[in-house]
């Protein structure tokens, strides 16, 4: 599968350097590429205790991205999914200890305890005062003595961090962490192995089926489980997790990799609505592995102090912070969603013209389903025709003798008849008409400001072979009179015919050869109307 | 492809409730489900210039994740990739609008433009001072003249989000929006598409090739174009945006969906080492396409109004700040990460209890290899016999007159030429001895001391059938003379013949049966030593 990475060998001191370049200066690292890849914090005076944690690459944020005041102080980065080496541990602690001396926060996997353990000692013989922990919340296997550290290690890192913060001394904050430790429990579930840089990936999760209790190296689950939808998948995490504590507990939801931001609220849905916990982290990326279509829930139970430390607020963009979970607020909707029926008024002219107006259109219905054929789905005719029919039916509804009043009706009556953007046009194009008209426009500048509207919202201008160019000219005409209005009308319709690249609605995905010599039905449905309004005026 | 969501239908609105759950309470949603799903600032008091926006779902954390103080007001959500209703949009205005009116910030896709404009001519006609503005930021189809709005729809998110917070008029908001969507510029670029719940993935980008200039509803890029890594990738996006604008410019490196964070962090060392850009905000997932695997960056010339508006502080976690793009600070390496050579000293007794042991161990070499097979890889004794003929040929360098710089010179020793978890194991061991040494120990206490450690580190106690077996009891009678903890130690080598369930170490994922009967290697090696030196005292 490709992945955007360049070589191989390169990968991770890449990724470090983005982290660096994007972090505003805030992320210094050590001059020991490739073999040292330390990232530490630029504003670091030694003057409280530091925490130094790392491991394995390929768990981003973890760990370079909690590296800022108030979590870690530095981070050793190995390889992908291989621990560092002890000389770049040592230079991490060497780095950044200073009279306070230096928690290592490690999670339990062999490599990185040796080699985290045997920097420690290194750097006590040069005389730092280094103590270590050990990150071992995974419950997913529960008669291995030694469970494996996974996302539950970012309590730790982010209730030690605000100790040291505060200033708290080296055995504190390592007390902390202990007992942090001690209650810390992790599972999580996976949809898909993670693609491991430079590998084929191992497609051993069949169709159907899921895993239970996964590492976050690409080692397989404890179990493989059906898979049916996302809430039993929470369910199953969650029914682990219950019965390891209780009191005011806080969960990390953590993405493993890929799982989609939808994907994740909706699984924030689940564990929510489980009613396990009472505050929150995530959901977000936190402690990844690598691209694993999954997530994993950490709890635990945290008293007033560590519920403090988890809440304070850290700058680091990767810490999404902490909140209580609430049942999702609702509130009623508001007044004026529906339309007020206008009150049915009598007008014998107004209602002449919508007759013969709807006759029209009801008669042009395959001529101008002909034209529309050339550029579009050949449907114009009997949109306008069906929206003429119910136009008509409805005209004993309608505010026939107050414009201000008919505009919006005939609106939201295209927009209920007609369907699809043709009628929202249409009714943008009638409200903004009679919102014009209600603030004292005359119907001709009603009209226009109604044109002004549908180009501003539909976004067609005269010369993108749309019913603009029939209406806007035509309209333009209309103080001159009806009769100048429909030949300005028929001559702009007519114009479409020799525009050949349309700039809007449907016919701009059509090719040009298409469209040429043929009006745009748009625009003929304009001219065949003014034709017809002149017409009625001289009868 | 299984995803975590439920019923399709559902999944929205669940995405929605989750969303809020974990909110903390800061967000609301108004009580139109399934039709209407609006979510809101549940701080808002209508007092200031109200920002709505919104559309489709399936680009979260758009639009809701960024409701909050100081960016959106209102979310108006449609159905994945779905245009909402002109009721949805309507309740969401008239949910938030006050007096001073509220500006729509609209995606320039058809049906969100007409819905959202219905919509305002509603509120309009209800006494809303209402604007709309359209984004239109893509680039990826220069002829077009109706470019999509993606991801560059944040930069205007923010901007008008910072100064309606600031208290500035509809007018002054809604102008500042245009003046930044005619400058606004984005492309993308993709290795695979997106899958949309429901339905199965469309599998056209074939091996080797990317999409450049996608849209975010899984429509095709503009173009497919090879692919090669990750630099080449940046460069093509890089090269597309280059000329767009000069100045202060500002990038958005969003995450289309599934790019992992470790190939967003590569991507980024790519677009800051390009130059093109001087600030940037991310990576991070901002207008995601679902489960695109795929970036965009859009790009702006900022105004210094316009930058302070950028940096201005929001809580919302989606939100991942602007920084200034840096050289990455590099730090020299720290003193003491060479083992400083101890002075070689004489002293024939001790010399003569290494060269005893080392002959010992290599004697062993068959027997303690035949041991570990069956519980590991068959290699302790070989393993072992290589150390000790190094320790042989080391003792002239080796200060053998001063315990408390031999304990870590073996370890150095031992921790270079064994390799592998032992090296490090024993390393640990012997520089916490010399440790202890230094701090006034006694040998007894000092090895009792490096056990200890090797313990914590290791994670093995007494029981776990590894060489603390018969270690640590050898250990605690040694102040009883080399007899007793000789006797001691084989006590305890021959008790690991019993434990069947191997707790620490490789032998923890051998199956029972394989260990009965047999010592542990390491414990048998141990009780071997000890042996060797109580008859060497008796000599």
């Amino acid at each position: 599968m490709a992945q955007f990475i360049n070589a191989k060998e390169n990968l991770v001191t890449e990724a470090i350097d983005g982290l660096l370049a994007a972090s505003g200066g805030a992320l210094s690292r050590l001059d020991g590429y490739p073999h040292i890849k330390v990232v530490f914090r630029s504003d670091w005076d030694k003057s409280k205790v530091a925490l130094v944690s790392g491991g394995g690459s390929g768990h981003e944020p973890a760990h370079a991205g909690f590296v800022g005041k108030g979590m870690l102080t530095a981070a050793v980065c190995g390889e992908v999914f291989a621990s560092p080496s002890v000389e770049a541990v040592l230079a991490g602690i060497l780095a950044v200890t200073g009279d306070a001396g230096c928690l290592l926060i490690v999670k339990n996997y062999t490599g990185d305890r040796l080699n985290f353990g045997l920097a420690a000692e290194r750097a006590r013989a040069l005389g730092r005062k280094v103590e270590m922990v050990v990150v071992d919340d995974d419950i997913a296997l529960p008669d291995l003595p030694q469970p494996r550290g996974v996302a539950g290690t970012l309590f730790v890192h982010k209730i030690a961090g605000a100790m040291a913060e505060d200033g708290a001394d080296l055995q504190a904050v390592t007390g902390a962490a202990r007992t942090v430790i001690a209650k810390v429990a992790s599972i999580g579930m996976s949809l898909d192995t993670c693609t491991i840089p430079g590998s084929s990936k191992e497609n051993r999760i069949g169709a159907g089926k899921a895993e239970l209790g996964l590492g976050i190296h690409g080692e397989p689950g404890v179990e493989q489980v059906d898979f049916s939808d996302a809430m039993t998948a929470m369910t199953a995490v969650v029914e682990k997790l219950r019965g390891q504590s209780g009191g005011d507990m806080v969960a990390i939801l953590n993405n493993l990799g890929s799982t989609t931001p939808l994907e994740m609220s909706v699984l924030t849905h689940g564990l929510t609505a489980s009613g396990l916990v009472k505050h929150i982290i995530g959901p977000a990326p936190l402690m990844t592995s690598l691209d694993m279509h999954g997530f994993s829930v950490s709890i635990m139970d945290a008293t007033a102090t560590e519920h403090a430390a988890l809440a304070a607020p850290v700058a680091m963009a990767a810490w999404p912070g902490m909140a209580q979970v609430v049942d999702p607020p609702v509130v009623g909707l508001p007044d004026g969603l529906t339309p007020i029926e206008p009150i049915a008024s009598k007008n014998e002219k107004t209602r002449a013209i919508i007759e013969n107006v709807a006759e029209l259109l009801i008669s042009a219905e395959s001529q101008l389903n002909a034209l529309d054929a050339k550029s579009g789905d050949g449907d114009t005719g009997s949109t306008l025709a069906t929206a003429a029919r119910a136009l008509k039916s409805s005209l004993d509804r309608l505010p026939l003798a107050d414009l201000t009043q008919l505009f919006p009706a005939l609106g939201n009556e295209l927009s209920q008849t007609m369907g699809g953007s043709s009628g929202v046009i249409l009714a943008i194009y009638f409200n903004a008409a009679g919102d014009a008209c209600a603030n004292g426009a005359s119907v001709q500048k009603a009209l226009v400001d109604g044109l002004n509207r549908v180009s501003q919202v539909g976004g067609a201008s005269v010369g993108d072979r749309t019913m603009v160019d029939a209406l806007s000219p035509a309209l333009d005409a209309l103080p001159n009179g009806i009769d100048a209005a429909a030949a300005a009308a028929r001559a702009g319709a007519d114009s479409t015919a020799s525009i050949h690249r349309a700039k809007a609605g449907r016919a701009a995905y059509v090719p040009e050869e298409n469209l040429k010599g043929h009006n745009d039905p748009g625009a003929e449905a304009v001219a065949l109307l003014f034709g017809a309004l002149a017409k009625e005026m001289v009868d």
